[in-house]
């Protein structure tokens, strides 16, 4: 590689440097916002976020980059290149490419119409009245199409949705998920069937233990211990504190996770813990040496999903994980839970039954709320159906799907906050994450002897050292579908998952 | 004022209020480091920290902010500008020649040379080897003569001491710190020789009792709330958090405190924390129509610490403030406290007598400590003397001025960090804090009436009323000398200070 090329490489690699360090000071203020800010400071950090966004974007568009971009590509040594220096020149050109492509007038208005929306949804939802939300959610969708139709020619995919997809999950595409999602209701339906119609199957099941929330915070510092986030040590690169949704934000040294202590519903914290060291030792764990390149960040937003479902459901719902884990619980809460059996636990963790809210749905029936989703959006963006059609269809899919009646649009397709935020094509990552953990837990298996036996003894090194290898470690250097085939020998596809929730749940409920 | 000047005049505020608003961004940056950070973080903080430093070197000294001053200026229309029009040109124009006149190089290499500077600090502190930082801190002094060269000129100021003076206290020159410094040291010595040859002064007095870190964080609660500084409410601006030296930051709606909680030492948590309050009301008391302006900020480092000890000391040391908080501090603490009576407590936190440490000096010595460090920093800087002479000279000046005899430099010149961290000029700034506290003081009594009464009733309302009028809503429209003779009606005297010691010290020891 001529000295010429090279610096300009390591020029470009400084600019991009610059822009993930802004990033993460952004994340942080975000975060702060969540979790510590007086009240009085809304105004305040509104002026500090749009600052620092309006600086992020000026430094990802300066056309510098552009510069720089096209004269290594164009240089004759760009061809010795290695893997690594290439993936980031891919990296750095499409973010490019996308960033100056979009006008910023129209980035500014639909981040402006963001707003007003989640604040619209957020009335609308208390009120039970989607009409309050209508007029907003509309403006917005027309605004993400217009920006839909740009990122399909520059990411040069077939349809809006598509594009909006590879925002989240690159270089997948409605057909694919088309096929994975339809394997995956072919084989959750009869397993659900079976559940529901088993001679075992009980009513209603909930425990109503009260524990207080200085309590339920020492659980939450045990169980991340025990899978290996670190908050607590003088070599911490953890925290864990209090929000009103659960989430995980941050990069490399420093990655927070929040979550929401209910004194009665005890249970809701622990995995919503669980849930976000999964996507915190992710983020920790990708290959040092990618640090503030394009390269030291998640393959995709499934993959992401991947870890967190892994250790939420697949390692911290199993009956090994608890016999380790539940002594301690007594331990921390004794006397509440006392007279608990693991048996009894470990059936109160994973009851199967159809609800209507996503976020409180168990393994097997997650994915539907989602197939249910990723139909409506799909028909949205391709025109089929308009903003105002979106309750009748979503109660017929949750009569069809689930059997269930939905009563009101706020149990209903007011749920959840991301339509109103304006992620479209995100929906698809948690069933594809549901199914890239199936796939890897596979792999798992069958490469980490002894794996239940590990979790058992609450060793979870060697689990953790092997997904660190075979999936968090690669950052981005690889694509998705290149990944998943890496990992599991296959390209993407949700027979894994399907038979590790089949051998689960036939053994729990005898069928 | 035409269209065309009023254009440029809201072009600059513009810029200004970016800056502003970046600097509150990196404050809470600084203040996450401080309380929440997870170790690990370290090395991505500063990364943080520079790259947003980088920024607002490069916004402040933008072009366009010169061109635009010097268009206003020349424009026939200035005149026509009101005074705080006028005031914000002002402002803007000393920063931004300040700015632009300093190399960057220059700045870049002394803020390297401080972090050098306060790590050699660290280590020869723990060490008791003054040796081991002599030759970094010759090098920053070096650096910081040459920045105060350049200041000088630019400042338009006759002296290198007086320019880096002029940077925490404007407009204020050695000939006047001479002269109010003799005044105060004339007026303590002998009170201080009349309290320590009292019949009735006692020998070695401190209590014994733990209190709790979770109960001192309700006292700390407890007082801010008294004071008016609300942490709490759902109007909160405020927050009280824990690091190793207590310190407060922020901009007008949010502006946080910290302190240390010494379980064996609950005296010393409460004044830190009744400190920093006074500081924090300061910041947030600032007329809200010059938020994002030049004007939004303190008036000086002097004003700030007016404030500061005003809350400490002459309020939150006084018997009325005490008569009412004293059972609450009891009733939080019950049974450690009950035995003590007011006027006990009253002697306990007053007590007066020499000591080695600044930040642990009563009302009557805080000021010598100063004194000292001020004499030492002019002859430093008059190159009067070298960094090598400063463990002697210190000695000397401690045995001569507070009769001390000082066993090694970690408890003599190596206690505070300021010279270390490159603050030069910065420690008058506390003395003339205290002397403007008693002018202000002054005033006060003169203007709330019964204001003594009201503080026994936990009444601050009126108190705060006043100084928010009077002192601190002005934010910095005045240079000091000007706000100064507003408020007392005459220029900077010790007078006032002596008095307000005088009294409550010959009443407290029957002198």
């Amino acid at each position: 590689m001529s000295r010429n090329i090279h610096l300009a490489y390591n020029k470009l690699l400084t600019r991009i440097k610059d822009l993930i360090v802004l990033k993460s000071a952004q994340s942080l203020i975000h975060w702060d916002m969540e979790t510590m800010m007086p009240p009085r400071a809304v105004e305040l950090r509104s002026q500090q976020l749009v600052l620092l966004s309006r600086i992020e974007h000026k430094m990802s568009t300066a056309p510098e980059i552009g510069r720089l971009i096209k004269r290594i590509k164009s240089s004759s040594d760009f061809e010795t290149f290695d893997q690594i220096q290439k993936r980031n020149m891919y990296l750095m050109e499409k973010n490019y490419e996308e960033q100056t492509h979009l006008p910023e007038k129209l980035v500014a208005e639909t981040t402006k119409q963001q707003v007003l929306t989640v604040n619209s949804w957020k009335k609308a939802k208390s009120k039970k009245d989607f009409g309050l939300l209508k007029s907003d959610l509309e403006k917005l969708v027309e605004l993400n199409k217009k920006i839909a139709e740009i990122l399909m020619k520059v990411k040069k995919v077939s349809t809006q949705y598509n594009a909006l997809i590879d925002n989240y999950e690159p270089k997948i595409d409605t057909q694919t998920i088309n096929r994975v999602f339809s394997e995956l209701q072919n084989g959750l339906k009869p397993l659900l069937n079976k559940i529901q119609n088993c001679s075992d199957y009980p009513h209603e099941q909930k425990d109503r233990i009260t524990i207080s929330i200085e309590k339920q915070r020492k659980i939450a510092q045990l169980l991340t211990q025990i899978l290996g986030y670190d908050t607590v040590s003088s070599k911490s690169g953890g925290r864990i504190d209090e929000t009103e949704h659960p989430f995980t934000t941050g990069y490399y040294d420093d990655v927070r996770i929040t979550t929401h202590y209910y004194p009665r519903n005890y249970i809701s914290a622990i995995f919503s813990v669980l849930h976000e060291t999964g996507h915190a030792l992710y983020e920790q764990n990708i290959n040092q040496v990618f640090k503030y390149q394009p390269l030291g960040s998640i393959s995709s937003y499934g993959f992401h999903e991947s870890q967190s479902r892994l250790y939420e459901n697949i390692i911290g719902r199993s009956r090994e994980f608890w016999s380790y884990s539940l002594p301690k619980l007594k331990q921390i809460t004794t006397p509440l839970l006392d007279d608990i059996g693991l048996d009894q636990f470990f059936f109160l963790i994973n009851h199967v039954k159809p609800s209507k809210i996503r976020i409180e749905a168990d393994e097997v029936t997650y994915n539907l709320h989602i197939i249910i989703r990723y139909q409506i959006e799909m028909a949205l963006f391709e025109n089929k159906i308009e903003v105002q059609d979106l309750p009748g269809i979503w109660n017929q899919k949750y009569g069809d799907l689930l059997g269930l009646k939905i009563e009101n649009d706020t149990e209903g397709v007011m749920q959840d906050t991301h339509w109103a935020s304006g992620y479209y094509g995100y929906f698809p990552s948690y069933a594809i994450g549901n199914i890239y953990s199936g796939q890897i837990f596979k792999s798992l298996k069958e490469n980490v002897k002894n794996y239940n036996k590990k979790i058992e003894l609450g060793e979870l090194e060697e689990i953790n050292h092997w997904l660190k290898q075979n999936v968090q470690g690669w950052g981005s250097l690889y694509e998705p579908n290149e990944l998943i085939k890496k990992i599991s020998g296959e390209k993407i596809s949700a027979q894994a998952y399907i038979q590790y929730l089949d051998e689960k749940y036939r053994k729990l409920y005898h069928i």
